[in-house]
């Protein structure tokens, strides 16, 4: 076993400075409307959403600009380019493609006769920050400020004066019904006093069952209200049960003209909910919730200061923050949740049960970034993951509301463990971890036909569809698994599963050059065309196309090189793949961000640039990754090429705006390129600090001249985990040349 | 305030001797196949099943000779004109027209390729009896017995000497999909050893929301097994997580040929599944449960000890049974439960959550016949309904699996609650019944708008469809808060109530005296016919025609003799409803059971033959209850009229055939007929025993020439709870003329 210490958290992070070098907060720099609209008319839509939130919070109250989302641009309900909004409501993903959430809407109106309120809106009259969103509903020309703790969002309405004050509360608002058959199961409304209204929906949709009961509260009393199911209408009583209900709340407008609404959810149950706003929003003073979101932001984000450009930091915030937004708080203040088969269970005092888990996505660059800044955060994910395990009987695939929902592919909270694992962050018995993850991945579960895997040392296409991108993917997560064995001294796992991290192997065809599907017979499946795209079943790849794939043995890219020629071939490869622009039929609709065939608006190859590195050309890699970071990044709605879904696409951004990269995301080694910023400084859970210095006179100069660590010259493009934790400060001398 | 004293429970029910004069135990009467068949070829099925459970219990492990039950014939799953058996699933409903439930099918095979196996069987090879099944499976020569505790289902396989040995386990069963919104929402099996499988299921349906966690443990070891959802099947995997989970479990057919499988199940979590086993099924002797649960229905059906024939004891003790399959426990042995909102929460230490209250049918006589001869249980279920108010904020209407479904009209919480609290049973706070009957009337709820109800004192059927059913039915609810109010000295609230009490008047036409609908302008709604029927929605009057309705003024038999013209004409037009035959368009599928216009076979006029009583011709009563009994019990499979619905059917027999009947149910009354049997002991809770006497030579002396009480002459043909709870002796002398 390998001897390294155990990584101990002891940082009082709340104690880091609030104000970097250039004496502005780093939330300041954080403009949450980033990724909020498409890239071109090519791409899909960041699906970032400008609502107030907090760092890995359960509520994330925002504008809805749709009525009922469906798929692709609107998924969490905000499209930049819309220019109504429907009102308010709670729960939300960031950056995925799949629409789910948007629970219990809340929207103020002067309008007496509208159950359903809508307003235009400007951008103009419009901010959002870390915790903070406002707009002017220009309709009834109120004025609506949103904030949030971990599980209230906190609303302050401004009236007209002298207009009619009205409050209302649509419980039937979904992302479009039927589809993932999203059906409102049943819901409640009731009005508990003049100030607290109460209640719950249940839904079916892309989560198979969610339950968000809520309780909320107000400034001030309600003098009249009404309550609506579909066309049924209720004016004398304060309950209403169905699946399409409405409340309507109305107020004196001869009092105050603002009205502050608070409104807690629990997975769990209304005295769950209340017992969240109990211990987490008191407070009638909707600034100091808005502070209180700054500075916890502020607080996390600080983890890493980097000086550059306020461009590039803008940039660079806003993707960390994205980064943060998720995964969700899904325990109540006490420790309830609901587990993965819909039973109520309690963490232990002081922990958290978290959820939204796109784990296809965030296990290439999110959760290694979480453990270097959040690494006592991505101890509680993996406690998650465990814990769906054991009452589902594997590691999730992709998680919703704290369920399975079998989306993408491969067996990816593999590496998320394995990785937490092996750098001996915090406290989970390794051997519970092991025997999870081979549990896992040695019994067949939805597209993983475990004893096929062994059976044939591949996928066959015919037997398992996406069988090419599975192949590739399920052997660098047993690759990890074959580490985690080895450290442990399991050998007999080890070699099991050392021998199912080469089954990728199976699948190349030395006659071209690509990674091509094989039947269950070993026959190659007729006809090939490296351009020929897949999307989510059907095809051997998996939303690309062989060039997107070819690039995926992360776990043993010499390999790679040899499979393709050596070096120079390799090289040529890349180059070719970086330049090729040919198609071949439609592409698939979450291929965007092109640069030949690559593409930086999906997943699968968003490691390729660095590869250069491994084959003796690491300026190609430098060039490269700032050409796609200058092309494909920005400050606008549009700064992001395609989905960010859940903060990967932006974690991709800051570890290479910062000059290094997890090719292998559970190994302790990084790819070098270049820093966009001239000093990186991250501070770590150990209370040490990691510095990069690269100091540069203007953005072109992109290419390592030289590079030490701590004075001393560093000749390797690899930088290794324990560099990084030791606190060294990583010198970069730059030319553009 | 009326001085009556608390009604304590003293009798050690335990104690009662378990042999009846006969020596035969009250258990061997029942016939469970009564009432699993249809009548005549114009009813629906009593909708019994002859599975196994025991008093009020959660499951009911039975056969299930439908693959997916629609509606009408086969609610239950058990349908006795079918020829084959799909399995053994462990929850059902007694008697009701829609179908739910039906989970968790079991079934023994010999065969190795079928996952959905079937087989024929032969009512000469099937037997039942309280707490126990049995049948032989033709297809597989495998004989199949069952039994129940509360919790748990107990089988019994005996398999062929030398066949295969298999077990089939079926989440995918269930009543069709598609109606009432039927979908599997997800479910799962997982081999937790190889004798313990758990899992649950959970589905949307009539019942809304139902989570089902189950236990299972096996007396010999799976050798081995196969998962599929779908047509996804796992071969190598102990969990498979889906929709249309089937399982399938291998046993060494070298040792015993016999199998014994132990399934508890919960609506709360998996855990509590266990513990409910642990407590209540530790065994694995087979015939200790059956022994148990004959003993405890024998316990329960001793309560009314009678006299008379084979035959008509045969009847009277499977209606007995019937009226206690339901209402079942829905709390676990620990407590907990799942609230009507989806949370779960916990009843105090020894107390249950009760389940399935079919209230438009059985506030009617199966609730009063509770508080007679378990009072105890009706305070349990007063208590459920309570609570259910508590999460739900009305009272409920109809409750499945702990949830309101809104089925039927009505708010017949209201008389089961009010007649418990007149009739001090029970520690439960009378105000706090007060307070939910008034909360629940005062505020509008669906079929039920408050607010137009007391604008316009009647419910005008442009505004609020089955007008006429909802006015006289909520006359009638209305009319028994009053009679609490004023026993609780609320005098705004009597005033308030009584006048409500009186609004079906408003709908009285005495242009052709019937209840006729009238719009919300005060106008007629015309063409008025008395023998066309309505549904349930779009026309007046609910699942029958107004002569069936004109009889549901049971709160003040007086006034409506009154309004009829008098005794004589009141006699008159009720010998018309028992003559007249004609009919006009289409009967609605409930009606069945004729005698002229009255219908035996669904409940709205179920009293009207105890009207002669209050007109001055109680013989007409004698001779018309006799009539019905004779005509539409028997000890057949097509015993009932119709649909049993929970017991109601039974429970107006059980009154019936004993003598008495309450017409008002919420009252201190009951309408005396003559019994059948010679000799009806009640033994009540206060330790008294109530005593009918009836000497007859012949089944035809039904007609009352003399009665007396205590041996003192009495002339009223109403009989006082008074009477009954004092232990009186009630002794007629009878005749056949």
């Amino acid at each position: 076993m390998r001897n390294i210490k155990k990584l101990l958290f002891i940082v009082p992070f709340g104690l880091i400075a609030l104000f970097n070098a250039s004496g502005q907060t780093f939330t300041s720099y954080v403009n949450p409307f980033i990724g909020t609209g498409s890239f071109d008319e090519h791409s899909l839509s960041g699906n970032c959403y400008p609502g107030a939130t907090i760092p890995f919070g359960m509520v994330q109250p925002g504008p809805d600009t749709r009525q009922a989302p469906s798929w692709g641009d609107d998924g969490n309900g905000y499209y930049y380019a819309d220019s109504v909004i429907y009102g308010f409501s709670h729960t939300r993903l960031s950056g995925t493609g799949v629409s789910d959430f948007i629970d219990i809407l809340l929207m103020p109106t002067t309008n007496k006769s509208e159950w359903v309120p809508v307003s235009t809106f400007s951008h103009d009259d419009e901010e959002a920050h870390p915790g903070y969103y406002r707009v002017k509903l220009q309709t009834y020309g109120i004025d609506a400020e949103l904030s949030a703790t971990t599980r209230c969002g906190i609303h302050h309405y401004t009236f007209p004066s002298g207009a009619d004050q009205r409050l209302t509360l649509d419980l039937d608002h979904s992302s479009i019904k039927g589809r993932w058959g999203r059906t409102v199961i049943n819901s409640q409304i009731r009005v508990i006093s003049p100030t607290v209204i109460e209640g719950f929906r249940t839904i079916t949709g892309w989560a198979k069952l969610r339950n968000i009961y809520f309780h909320i509260e107000l400034s001030k009393p309600i003098v009249a209200h009404e309550l609506m199911d579909g066309d049924f209408a209720v004016y004398d009583a304060p309950v209403i049960n169905g699946e399409e209900l409405h409340g309507v709340f109305d107020f004196d407008n001869n009092s105050a003209n603002d009205l502050t609404v608070k409104l807690a959810i629990s997975p769990v149950s209304i005295e769950n909910a209340r017992e969240n706003m109990a211990a987490e929003a008191q407070s009638w003073d909707f600034d100091s919730y808005r502070s209180s979101a700054d500075k916890e932001w502020d607080k996390y984000l600080g983890r890493i200061e980097v000086e550059g450009t306020d461009r590039d930091k803008t940039i660079f915030y806003t993707a960390l923050y994205h980064t943060m937004v998720q995964p969700n708080t899904m325990s109540d203040v006490n420790g309830e949740y609901m587990a993965t088969d819909y039973s109520i269970r309690k963490m232990p005092e002081g922990k958290t049960f978290y959820s939204t888990f796109s784990l296809w996505d965030t296990y290439r660059a999110a959760h290694p970034l979480y453990n270097l800044i959040v690494p006592e955060k991505n101890e509680e994910f993996a406690e998650s993951l465990l814990l769906h395990h054991e009452s589902y009987g594997h590691l999730p695939v992709w998680v919703l509301w704290g369920q399975e929902n079998y989306c993408m592919i491969g067996n990816h909270s593999l590496p998320v463990l394995v990785d937490l694992a092996m750098k001996n962050i915090g406290n989970i018995d390794k051997k519970r971890i092991l025997d999870a993850c081979v549990e896992s991945v040695t019994h067949t579960h939805l597209n993983f036909p475990s004893e096929v895997w062994e059976k044939y040392g591949y996928m066959p296409e015919n037997l398992q569809s996406q069988s090419v991108s599975i192949t590739l993917e399920e052997s660098f997560d047993d690759w990890c698994v074959a580490q985690l064995a080895q450290n442990l001294g399991e050998k007999d796992i080890y070699e099991r599963f050392a021998a199912r991290s080469r089954y990728y192997e199976a699948l190349f065809n030395p006659e071209h050059g690509f990674f091509q599907a094989k039947n269950d017979k070993g026959e190659w499946i007729e006809p090939f065309d490296p351009l020929k795209y897949g999307a989510n079943g059907g095809n051997p790849y998996t939303e690309g196309n062989p060039w997107q794939w070819l690039w995926y043995v992360p776990h043993d890219v010499d390999r790679l090189i040899s499979l393709l020629g050596g070096n120079k071939a390799f090289v040529k490869k890349l180059d070719d793949f970086f330049s090729i622009t040919d198609t071949s039929g439609e592409k698939n609709v979450n291929a965007s961000g092109f640069v030949g065939q690559y593409v930086q608006g999906n997943e699968p190859g968003h490691h390729a640039a660095y590869l250069y590195n491994y084959a003796g050309e690491p300026r190609k890699t430098q060039k490269m990754i700032h050409h796609i970071i200058e092309e494909f990044y920005n400050t606008q709605s549009t700064g992001y090429a395609g989905n960010d879904d859940c903060g990967e696409m932006s974690a991709w951004y800051i570890f290479s705006s910062m000059g290094f990269y997890p090719v292998n995301p559970a190994s302790d080694e990084y790819a070098i390129s270049s820093p966009v910023f001239s000093s990186v400084k991250i501070h770590l859970a150990n209370g040490k600090t990691f510095t990069i210095e690269a100091p540069k006179k203007d953005k072109s100069e992109i290419y390592i001249k030289k590079q030490s660590i701590d004075g001393m010259p560093y000749k390797s493009n690899i930088l290794k985990y324990e560099t990084i934790m030791n606190g060294s400060t990583l010198q970069f001398k730059l030319s553009s040349k």
